[in-house]
């Protein structure tokens, strides 16, 4: 374990300044100024998020029994989200400067004031009504834009993004984009049971875009306006939820366990306040450079999705229980929602370190090394030939089209061995594969063999050619995440 | 292969009804009458398209050295579109009939005409002004939902979703839903080109969702509003754009071989009329059972786009070509465009078949089997007990515990084998393991192995439980296309 003082802290800016450098992450439409709340994941980000993506439906789908995978459309009929209550209630409170035409979100104006000023509110301000915000804001806040004083009343504003199909906008054409993946799974839930011959408990996943139109981004790929979930909803007989969200607590926890985030790094966050129809909820935390903030959402929604689709749809949305005497009942429902974009965020954070490699009495050299499980890792393997003449460059170039079928390679001959391997720590790749003269050397004792380097521990093993994919098979399998 | 009276023909109604059947496509929002232009993809479609998804980024990143990813974000800067042209060109003519309100496409009225009346055309139709269409509707055709005959002018229509972003309706925050995937490899050109030190030539691949507000939807997932792309961007040395063009039609076409496709089910059709930047254009089209339609276009598109975005964005899009005396230029860019779920569809209609299985002399016994790549099937491996009693069934959910962390198993315990068989065929699983009582019977010669049936043969074969692992991977990898 490095000392305290070899390590430097990891920090928002840092990460974002590496996803930017090396092809990680870019703001979108750069060249226009920037999409605001959007941004574009490049080579390496992409490959990243993919493996985030599919070790997250290989463990939910492939590995549960009882959890089948979906991939509905994010342009639903608009009843959809009468029924699921967000053309009603998916909304925050707004207000206008009447002077400069400003406009804010009222209840974050007034947490900004609580903030600024260490007053404490005499009420929770997410409890407050519309008159409550108003009266408060009037007396106390200045337009933070003209300084002026002069405010509208506080309206809802939906928070969902709006537009039309086919040629006239009319509100038979009115389509929203999806603010959540999971409805398109209970709209289908019967389809599912029929098709699939579904028994009472299963779960449904699913990943895909999702849009918010937010008044504010903030903290990069934290809070944007076009971003990826990875949902589930398991549908179990009522009775039963409380044992089932135990479950998918302990389930969906282990998940990031198994994925190599330490677990003093999370928290379990318990909501006070549940919506109506909510049994429970918990969120899962992760301990990001500006503190602790959601990455998961575990929720107990009793039958409340399946009736409103019952109520608004008018199609009967029970299910017979063929193994308990054909009992009818409408599912309960525990869902897992997590933000593919934070996870992604987190798992670099986690993976970051800028590490103090100097033997004992040298001067101080830091790496910049991303500790991330191979199977997240955007390159797998990055092959080197130790120099490029010799015919070393030749022969790298061929190990690389031998391992390609089976990993994402890299390869890479500018540069000292030494700077190559920084390059590779820098943005993850668990195994660096150099070729050198010993290599082509018949007469040598390593004839035929390569050095595999080891991105935690540095360290270096000699392994013959014929061996090296099942080797690296191997250490993938057998990755054991670094103490720090 | 089997006698032409063996086998039934596959229609496009005969697909839906299988997409149904068996949760691979069901309408979007069905409970709620259906979203026009949209569907969901059910537990098998979803699995099926991952796969074929998988399989084109697998191929194109991985397998090619010089071509790398890119998830580039749905909203992107509005003059995006403007600079590509969608703004001002992405339109189709709409003529609106004044007495019942109905709109239509001119232009596929007047097809509607032809096809009707078997006349000839005077000109082609794509080719006829606002004011000919007009002329010949106002001469010729009355309104196909009311059938009288009065009409507006013809006026075009642009195909780009239109959002807003923040909660005011301006045209500052305008935002269009992408129509297609690629220009946001174009706007990000230059930092992929710094960011992972790119060299030309080199290819950017981006799967993602577009969207066209389309008048006419048809042929089930054919032709949608909400789709998704598997695009790729080759940027080279004008000068080249020739042979990176035959290179990538050779190539492409080699991707539909190398999943299944018989050659002669594809078709290349070349663009007699090009758009004015466009230097060649080619479709490959696959043989539907509607006909031969585009599944892939090719396009030659010189430094149009790059160009464009340089002039709109005032950002210098040149490259300078370290090995070639660092000469700058624009490059120039062969696209390769194909439908994702038109793939699905293609690959779906290509594996259908209704084969009579009945010996010589026996009556008629029809199976539907999907003959599809092991790699593309959504299940891979379906493990069965012979019957659920004597313990089979427990020794078969174990062996779906060791299989399941390697492939996405099915296990089906209910009916007879030989339904269930057909139950695997029909949904295209190309391995079913059968556990009989040899399989836990010490003192019998097959003890601790298991049936393997193959779905195209039909022919079993015992393997042992300790080498079933590497002999489903090297079945899959041996796989040959069942000759048809």
């Amino acid at each position: 374990m490095a000392k305290e003082k070899d390590v430097h802290a990891c920090t928002l800016d840092k990460i974002i300044s590496l996803c930017k450098r090396r092809g990680f992450v870019y703001q979108a439409s750069e060249i226009y100024g920037g999409m605001a709340g959007a941004w574009d994941y490049g080579p390496l980000g992409v490959e990243f998020k993919r493996n985030i993506q599919n070790e997250w439906w290989h463990y939910m789908t492939q590995l549960h029994d009882d959890v089948v995978g979906l991939d509905s459309a994010i342009f639903q009929h608009h009843t959809t989200w009468e029924a699921s209550g967000h053309v009603g209630h998916f909304s925050d409170p707004m207000i206008d400067c009447t002077e400069c035409k400003a406009r804010f979100r009222a209840d974050q104006l007034i947490e900004d004031y609580f903030d600024k000023t260490g007053e404490t509110p005499s009420k929770p301000v997410d409890t407050m009504s519309h008159e409550e915000m108003k009266a408060f804001i009037d007396e106390k806040i200045n337009c933070p834009t003209c300084g002026k004083h002069s405010w509208t009343d506080v309206r809802e504003f939906n928070l969902m993004f709006k537009t039309h199909q086919g040629p006239v906008a009319t509100e038979a054409s009115l389509v929203y984009l999806r603010p959540e993946t999971c409805q398109g799974i209970f709209t289908d839930f019967k389809n599912i049971v029929q098709s699939n011959r579904m028994k009472i408990p299963f779960g449904v996943a699913q990943v895909g875009k999702s849009f918010r139109n937010e008044i504010i981004f903030k903290n990069f790929i934290f809070r944007t306006c076009e971003f990826e979930q990875m949902e589930m909803e398991y549908f179990c007989k009522p009775g039963t939820e409380d044992e089932t969200f135990a479950r998918w607590r302990k389930d969906r926890w282990n998940f990031y366990l198994k994925y190599g985030i330490a677990e003093d790094h999370l928290n379990w966050h318990h909501h006070d306040k549940l919506a109506h129809y909510a049994k429970d909820a918990y969120d899962i935390q992760y301990k990001f450079p500006i503190g602790f903030e959601e990455i998961e959402g575990i929720h107990s929604r009793t039958d409340f999705d399946l009736s409103q689709h019952e109520q608004y749809s008018k199609k009967d949305m029970h299910y017979i229980d063929q193994d308990d005497g054909n009992k009818r009942y409408i599912p309960y429902v525990v869902e897992t929602s997590a933000g593919l974009n934070r996870n992604f965020l987190m798992f670099l954070c986690e993976a970051y370190e800028e590490q103090n490699v100097a033997k004992e009495g040298e001067p101080e050299d830091f790496r910049t090394v991303l500790h991330l499980d191979p199977r997240l890792a955007p390159v797998t393997v990055a092959v080197l030939p130790l120099m490029k003449k010799d015919g070393l460059a030749e022969k790298a170039k061929e190990i690389q089209h031998i391992l390609k079928e089976d990993f994402v390679t890299d390869y890479d001959q500018s540069g000292t061995i030494g700077k190559r391997y920084r390059r590779q720590d820098e943005i993850g790749t668990p195994f660096c594969v150099t070729v050198d003269h010993d290599t082509l050397d018949s007469s040598s004792a390593d004839f035929n063999t390569v050095t595999v380097r080891f991105r935690d521990s540095m360290e270096q093993k000699r392994v013959s050619l014929d061996d090296l994919i099942p080797f690296i098979q191997k250490e993938i399998k057998s990755y054991v995440p670094v103490k720090r």
